[in-house]
């Protein structure tokens, strides 16, 4: 077991894209659980683009990082020394130690992983946080019907690619919208969406709305901006649109004023539209449903997933730099430590 | 039995605001119902915002009346000649005869009016279309629980005051937006509102804000423009927004960008809101439950009423016209004919 620490913390509030310079990698020194408590080790920090929320300042649904705090994050950690009933050492947990090589915790919101339901890595991944997103969104709001179309952007990323799959699964059309050829690709032929559409090209609405003959019935939301506006005209009648993120306007400085907003109030009377916004632990109660659905699908092959792996603490600030822009191809995640020490 | 017959075509699809120059009265003679149809003779002619939509080309979810066209409508009726099995002379009947004294129906979506429940004109308010209006929007998509706040526009009409009782029958606190003192007045004496605010007030925005002192958590959306922007900043986490109506926006000529639209789609994420459109029609499973229970609030005084009546089918374009400014007092009627023959 090392004896040395580290750990990321904020600085700096970015304006816009976050810089290199709006963290700094702190040496730490190992800490002592007291009475009642655990040391977890991290193996897996998990990397998503709601920490840009975190980054800021401003009413959402948690509160900011404050300057100079470890950046949050979910892990997957082994606990390494335990003074708490709950828990033994080297039990593997889902945590939320946030952005370190370790951490001390109470117990309290962690949960042990079953090395059963596949690697370590999963539990922060398709059968984490991103997995559950997916499914209860796409489930629990969209509920699509067989036949009908359902809609993703970021469809190579850890939440895309589940929704689109799930979509398939209870007999729905599958559209993913991905950045670039190779995605795209891997969209179409390795998960086996029916449709992949090009965010980067220039007709993107009429790829689209060729992609999408008969409209677009459930849009799953997750990037906002020019996603939305192709997607907005091609919605059906009783369309829902659960939105569960807005990526692309996260770095935005000044909000635009979008093309829809005129018409949109409108559009949701005339069309019956729902729209409603979710994060995952509004559907806590869900959660024993997903694992059972999620882990027999993996193993069915049914849900396939892409992991994209950094290597080391230090390398968190780029990979998240790179995650806002789409330079990910799967779910990101910083091999932080071996997985077993 | 009068022979003679008349009524209000449309002439014109009004830009703004409709003018009496967009509507024609005819003369015209009593049809005669051929087999399997039926005579009707309108009684009550219920005017309601959404005939506006029906003046206009351009998507909704309903084809525009044509140019020449009888104005659609709900009504209740007297069957005067039946040769259709189903339904007797002197059966009354709700129908969408329109605006007419007489039409000829094959009996298709004639429901027979159950006079026990109530006076022939509630089967096309309180008992009809605005009451079922107010009851699944309400109860189906803002599912109001007891010490939430409801708000609710258009407060002293035929929907909005019926929202507004049933927000309180199930426990809430409703706070109603109505036109002017006398209206208010009404609102919150007489149908029993917590509280009631004038949207002419200049301070309508901190009006609100002070009747909500907790924030909103339905608002049953019926008017749209000013009012929603005083809303939406008061919105709390898990709102909900049943759509039914925009009437403060039918005769706008250009639609204008609205201040909320920068950042409503951040909002829906952060505060995770619902905004759903609907119409009653999409409820049509729950009109048993709603005639069940909303009869038995009016006989029990927990929702009380009112009716705005004007008399004679000559009085419809005008009547309309001010019902599109606020210009009635409860729910907009037309006399057309006596109850009996």
């Amino acid at each position: 077991m090392s004896q040395s620490a580290k750990r990321v913390v904020l600085v700096s509030r970015p304006v816009g894209e976050p810089k290199p310079s709006d963290f700094r990698i702190e040496d730490a020194t190992v800490p002592t659980p007291g009475q009642g408590e655990v040391l977890l080790r991290t193996i897996w920090l998990s990397l998503d683009p709601y920490m840009r929320g975190r980054m800021s300042e401003g009413p959402s649904y948690a509160a900011p990082v404050p300057i100079g705090g470890v950046m949050e994050g979910g892990t997957a950690c082994e606990v390494m020394d335990s003074k708490n009933p709950g828990f033994a050492k080297g039990d593997i947990v889902l945590a939320r130690a946030g952005w370190q090589t370790h951490a001390v915790s109470d117990g309290k919101g962690l949960t042990k992983i079953d090395p059963k339901l596949g690697p370590v890595s999963t539990a922060v991944g398709v059968l984490g946080m991103p997995g559950m997103t997916a499914y209860t969104g796409l489930l629990d709001i969209g509920k699509p019907q067989p036949g009908e179309t359902v809609v993703v952007a970021a469809a190579s990323g850890a939440v895309g690619s589940a929704v689109g799959q799930i979509a398939q699964i209870k007999g729905a059309r599958a559209v993913g919208i991905a950045g670039g050829k190779d995605k795209c690709d891997y969209v179409k032929r390795e998960l086996g969406f029916d449709e992949c559409v090009d965010h980067r090209d220039p007709n993107l609405a009429s790829r689209l709305k060729e992609a999408c003959p008969k409209g677009i019935d459930v849009y799953f939301e997750n990037v906002g901006g020019a996603v939305f506006e192709a997607v907005y005209p091609l919605l059906n009648a009783f369309a829902r649109i659960p939105v569960c993120g807005l990526i692309a306007q996260y770095n935005e400085t000044e909000a635009s004023v979008p093309k829809w907003a005129s018409s949109l109030m409108r559009n949701v009377l005339t069309k019956r539209l729902t729209i409603r916004g979710f994060i995952v632990s509004d559907f806590a109660s869900r959660h024993a449903d997903f694992l059972r659905d999620m882990s027999q699908w993996v193993r069915e092959g049914k849900v396939k997933h892409r992991e994209f792996v950094t290597e080391g603490l230090d390398s968190a600030p780029a990979a998240f730099i790179g995650l806002l822009k789409g330079a990910n191809f799967g779910k990101q995640l910083v091999r932080v430590g071996p997985d077993k020490a």
